[in-house]
């Protein structure tokens, strides 16, 4: 079978980045995979991991130019530096998309960077762990993963069928909605999960924290996540982060009135119920 | 080896119950495992599994009374109601535990009903799932888990020991503290945590909910527990409970203030840290 790309530079070799390339190469969905990352050993690991064929610590005109595709697998804030620099350098048609985590701030500023001639399409595959860097990178990670793209009045609908073709390549279910409604669902389901497993983490003492079970260690996983990352995210998406956070403390605070009574019983099914529908979106 | 014990009898045969007796046979811990359960359906299944060598739906005073121990697998508030039972029917000494998840009550009550010919120590294998029933049931539901046992000024220290032995002999690492501190501790890392869970199951509409990932299960996954039996833990711990989610809810308001700023890099530094931390007791 033919590959679906002839070549695909990822900017960014993490664990997404590098994930995505040892996927595209395994499954043979490009042909080629050039990688960029600022430090050479991440490089020499991503080599070495399979994750890409050739790369370079700067952003190279020629092999960019030559690409199909264009993925940047940084933290939110660095995608419109990245969209900036490679409008600077590259003077052809290209198409871009990313995988940041917040949709509105990103794709608003790289829209304001790009010129005509170049595509954007916003991307967020819905996969992750809370482990980070290339070393953790597997070719599986975006198998039966949800991936929202968010293409906006702009967005040109040949560029997102051809995104999403790319998602669909590395065994991805692909969704489209908008910018907003991406932060405003992604802010419950994934930004206030973390922030509450943050929450859990630090209510304990430590001497409580060493007795803890499997359930505490499901529940709080994902805050061992980069807080860096976090940061990010939550500053980019502070407005839906704050509005689910709200909720929530609302939620906490009914179920703190119902404790010891009978009224707790509802809240307890009504949870159970909805565990029920989680994922089957 | 000759087994530990010659014949243990347990009293409800759920996950606990039904794990305990799987675990005690394979393992050669007990000779001869006794199961009663008010459904016969409970006893066939039970002895299906292999979770039981015998049963009745009736509690039997010969057969308890020829038992090195008893242990009561029910939910907390069923607890003291079996030990009036037993003590009502049992002429003899015997030797009684069980596996509820709050103590401070259940303790105190089975203290009350209890003659000095029987001896009691409290316990909590802190083992679970979100599944219940003998179906969901595992000889390995124990292996490397925390057996917290809550013995009073009242409790016999050979009793300890010996009901020590019986989780050791299944698997469990042991640890004695009171039955208060016990509900303070297990509040916070266990009680909390559901709650917690729940009210993030609750939060998003049930769009969002169906595009969650594995973050958002991971993180929920108790939520799926037993209501009825979550609703007992609640009600016969409910001060140490109020008290973790009043702390929880400041973290979160905390938090919340952070959003979007530069102090929120330290609360998820601090997370990231502790999480380091969890169940290494």
């Amino acid at each position: 079978m033919k590959p679906l790309f002839r070549q695909i530079s990822i900017i960014g070799l993490g664990l997404m980045g590098g994930s995505l390339g040892m996927a595209l190469r395994k499954g043979r969905v490009a042909r080629r995979v050039i990688g960029f990352s600022r430090h050479e050993s991440t490089l020499r690991r991503a080599k070495a991991r399979g994750a890409i064929d050739d790369g370079d610590t700067e952003l190279c005109p020629d092999w960019l130019g030559e690409s199909d595709l264009v993925v940047i697998a940084t933290p939110p804030l660095t995608v419109p530096k990245i969209a900036r620099d490679i409008a600077r350098i590259c003077p052809g048609r290209l198409l871009l998309t990313d995988v940041a985590s917040t949709k509105s701030l990103v794709v608003r500023e790289v829209e304001k960077v790009l010129p005509p001639r170049m595509k954007f399409v916003g991307g967020h595959p819905m996969a992750g762990s809370e482990q980070s860097g290339v070393e953790a990178a597997d070719a599986k990670l975006f198998r039966n993963v949800l991936c929202l793209l968010t293409p906006t009045a702009r967005t040109d609908r040949k560029a997102v069928a051809r995104v999403a073709s790319l998602w669909r390549g590395v065994g991805c279910r692909v969704r489209t909605l908008s910018p907003g409604q991406h932060d405003a669902w992604v802010a419950e389901i994934s930004h206030l999960p973390h922030l509450a497993a943050v929450g859990l983490t630090l209510t304990p003492g430590v001497s409580s924290l060493r007795l803890a079970g499997p359930g505490f260690t499901d529940t709080t996983r994902v805050a061992a996540g980069d807080p860096a990352l976090w940061e990010e995210i939550c500053s980019t998406n502070s407005r839906s982060v704050r509005a689910a956070l709200d909720r929530f403390i609302r939620q906490m605070q009914d179920l703190r009135r119902q404790v010891g009574g009978k009224d707790i019983r509802k809240s307890l099914q009504a949870a159970q119920h909805r565990r029920g529908k989680v994922g089957r979106g």
